[in-house]
C-alpha cells in the first residue's frame, strides 16, 4: 500500500506540474513542513533542474520568489518510430517542443539501419535548437512493436523482421549520457493524448484503429502495462458472426481480422477492387465510395461492440480514437458511438467522452517527450544530480 | 503526476505493511532521513497507533528497537451486507480478525430495519472482543448494489428496495466517532481476496457469479472504481448468438442473463424442472444432474470468452472466481479456463492465474475490514491523532 517516496523528485516533479509556484504553496501541495521544503529547494538549485523568478503575483505584501522548472538545463528527446515514418523532437523539461523533424524509414531494414537513421534525426534536432547530446537529461521512444518495458527489448513484433530481441535503449542509449525508455507506439500515443488534454484523465483508453487494431491505457497519469505489458491487445476480441474470419494470430472472427485498414482492403479486393492499403480505404472513403463507406461503417460497429465491453469494465473517463483510419472524423466516430451508446451502461456512459484524435500523428512524438521528461525527473534521475554529501540532513 | 503524500501517515502504512520495523529500515523504505523518522515516529508513538517492542532480529550488536503496529489502540469492524445475510467482524489495526458474527437479513425490509440489525452485530463483536463503540477507529461497509463511494450513498439498486439514494455511512457513523467507508459487495470482495493473497499481486479481476455477475479490480493495491463507480459492470457484455434473450437491463444477450446462476434456473424452468433459485442450481449440479450440469458448462464457457477480452485489455496478473456458483468448483472453472485459453493471447496467459476462490464466504467481510483498516491508516485519520502543535517542526 505505501509507497516509499522521494522528496525531491517530489518537489520537482510538483514545480514542473505547477509551472510556477512558490516554496509555501509547495509546501502545501508536498505535505511537507516550510522548512524542510526550504532545504530541499537549496539543494534542488544547485542541480539546475528548477531555478528561482521574482514574477509571483502579489498577495499584497512584496512579490513571492516562485520556482520553476529551467528550461536552459537541458532537453529532453521524443522518438516515434512506426513501420515507415520517424519522427523525433527535442522538448524542454517543462515538456514545450522546441524542434520536430520527420523521415521516412522502412522497418524491415533491421535495427541498426532505422536507428541509425533516427539518430541523425536527433542530432538535427539538436542542433537546430543549438544543443549538443551532452545536453541530453532522457530520451524517450516508441516502436510498433511488443516491448519488455524495463529493458528496452522488442519481444517477438509481428511487423518488424530483424528486431526480435534487440535492445534498443541500449542501442541509443551510447549515444547519451541519460536514460533511455522504450514502449510501443500505442502506449506512446495514449500518454500523449493524455498530456494534450491536461493530465486531468482520471482514465484514459487510446484507440489505434489503422492496419491493425490496439490500445493504451492511463490510469491517474500511468500507462497500465499490465502483468507481461500485453495490456491493450484488443485487436484479437472475438466478435459475433464472424468464425469464418481467420486473424494472423491462428483464431477466428478476432476484431483485427475484421475490422482494421487491412481487413476493409481485403474485404474490398474479394469483390474485386483494386484497394492494397489502409491509406487506399481512407482516400476512397473520402471520396464517398459507398461500398468503402458501408464497409467502414460495419467495422465502426465492430469496434463499437469491443468497446461497449471496455467501457462497462474499465469505466473510463476518456476514449480518443486515433490512428490512420481516424482521418474519417464522423464517418468512422458515429457508428462506434451508435454501439457504445447502445450497448454500455447508463451509468457508464453519462459522463464519459468519446472523441476522435485532434492531436494526429503528433501524439506519438508528445508522448515520447512525455516518456523521457518523465525520465528525467524520476526519483533516479534527480538523486543522481543531488550533491551526495547533501542528500542526508 | 506528483502526489501530496503524507510523511505520517506513510509511516503508520510501512509499520502495518512490515508488521516489524526497526527505524532505520523505516527511512529506508520511506526514502526519508534517519533524523526526520525519529521526529515523525516519537510524534506517532503519542497517538498510540504504532508501539516498541524490543525483540527485533539482532545484527550483530545489541538487538535494535523495532515498531509495530499498537493491536490494544483499537479495533476496526467490517460488515458484508448481503441480500439475506450479514457478517460482521472486528479486526485489529494489523488487520488480524477478533470475532465475526453472522446473521440472516432480508434486504427488503429497507435500511433503517436492516442496519440495525447491523449494528446489534456490531455490537455483539465488540462485546465478544471486550471493545464498546469507542475502541473503533473505523468502518467497512459492503453492500450488494451501486454505491456513490464518495458519500456512501446507495445510488438506484436492483435489488435493494427502499434504498436508494440512502446514505449508509452517515446512518452507521451516528453510533461511531470514526469514519465510515461503504463500496458494493463484489469491490469489497476483490479487496479480501487481494489481501488473502498477500497483496502483492499487480492486478487482480475478481468475478463474481451468482444470482448476477460482477467484477472488481485491483489495480496496485487500489480498488479501481472508475469515473461514475461503475466499473467491473461486465454482466451486460453482448454474447454472441443470444440476440432473442432478453436482459433486465432492456438489452438482449447480455452475459448475466445467459449465464447466471438465476438464468442457469429460468432455462431449466424452460425445460419443465422445478429450479427457483441460484442454491438449486449449485445442489442439483453438485449432485450430478446432466441437464443442470450442461447449462453450468456452457454458462462457464460464456463467462470465458468475456473473461477473455478482459485478459487481452487488462493483463491481469491473476483472476478469482467466487459467488456461489464457485461453489462447484472445478465444473465452473474447466469451461471458463478452456475458453480464456483458447481466445486470450498467448502473451497475456503465460504467466497470469485463474482460480476458485479459497476464501468462500468470508472474501466480502475480511475485505470488509480492510476498507476499515485503511480508513484508519489514512492521512487524515492519522493526521486527526497527532498533536497539533508538533505537526510543523
Amino acid at each position: 500500500m505505501a509507497r516509499a517516496v522521494d522528496d525531491y523528485a517530489l518537489l520537482v516533479a510538483l514545480v514542473s506540474e505547477q509551472r510556477q509556484v512558490s516554496r509555501a504553496d509547495l509546501a502545501r501541495l508536498a505535505g511537507l513542513s516550510r522548512s524542510t521544503v526550504s532545504l530541499r529547494v537549496d539543494e534542488i538549485l544547485k542541480t539546475g533542474l528548477i531555478r528561482e523568478s521574482g514574477n509571483g503575483p502579489s498577495t499584497g505584501g512584496r512579490k513571492p520568489v516562485v520556482l520553476t522548472i529551467n528550461p536552459e538545463v537541458g532537453v529532453v528527446l521524443g522518438v516515434d518510430l512506426g513501420a515507415t515514418h520517424c519522427h523525433v523532437a527535442a522538448a524542454d523539461l517543462a515538456g514545450d517542443t522546441l524542434a520536430i523533424h520527420s523521415g521516412a524509414v522502412d522497418i524491415g531494414e533491421g535495427p541498426v539501419a532505422v536507428l541509425n537513421e533516427v539518430l541523425r534525426h536527433c542530432a538535427g534536432v539538436l542542433e537546430a535548437c543549438g544543443r549538443t547530446t551532452s545536453d541530453v537529461l532522457a530520451v524517450g521512444v516508441g516502436i510498433p512493436g511488443p516491448v519488455e518495458f524495463s529493458t528496452g527489448t522488442v519481444v517477438r513484433p509481428p511487423i518488424m523482421p530483424g528486431w526480435d530481441d534487440f535492445v534498443v535503449s541500449e542501442y541509443i542509449g551510447r549515444l547519451f549520457d541519460a536514460p533511455v525508455v522504450v514502449d510501443n507506439d500505442v502506449n506512446v500515443m495514449a500518454l500523449g493524448e493524455y498530456v494534450e488534454r491536461g493530465q486531468r484523465d482520471t482514465s484514459l483508453l487510446f484507440i489505434k484503429i489503422g492496419t491493425g487494431i490496439g490500445c493504451g491505457i492511463v490510469s491517474y497519469g500511468e500507462l497500465h502495462r499490465g502483468l507481461d505489458g500485453a495490456a491493450g491487445d484488443i485487436g484479437h476480441t472475438r466478435l459475433p458472426d464472424h468464425d469464418d474470419t481467420v486473424c494472423a494470430c491462428g483464431n477466428t472472427g478476432c476484431l483485427e481480422a475484421v475490422a482494421s485498414g487491412a481487413a476493409i482492403a481485403r474485404q474490398l479486393r474479394a469483390e474485386g477492387r483494386d484497394v492494397q492499403l489502409t491509406s487506399d480505404v481512407v482516400r476512397l472513403a473520402q471520396s464517398g465510395d459507398r461500398d468503402v463507406m458501408y464497409r467502414v461503417r460495419r467495422a465502426g460497429e465492430h469496434i463499437g461492440s469491443v468497446l461497449a465491453t471496455l467501457v462497462n469494465f474499465y469505466n473510463p473517463e476518456t476514449i480518443i480514437i486515433g490512428g490512420s483510419l481516424a482521418a474519417l472524423n464522423d464517418d468512422l466516430l458515429a457508428p462506434i458511438r451508435g454501439v457504445v451508446y447502445q450497448r454500455a451502461t447508463t451509468l457508464a456512459t453519462r459522463r464519459f467522452r468519446l472523441e476522435i484524435t485532434t492531436l494526429g500523428w503528433q501524439a506519438g512524438v508528445l508522448g515520447a517527450v512525455e516518456l523521457a521528461r518523465r525520465a528525467a525527473l524520476s526519483p533516479d534521475a534527480v538523486g543522481r544530480r543531488l550533491v551526495p554529501a547533501q542528500t542526508e540532513i
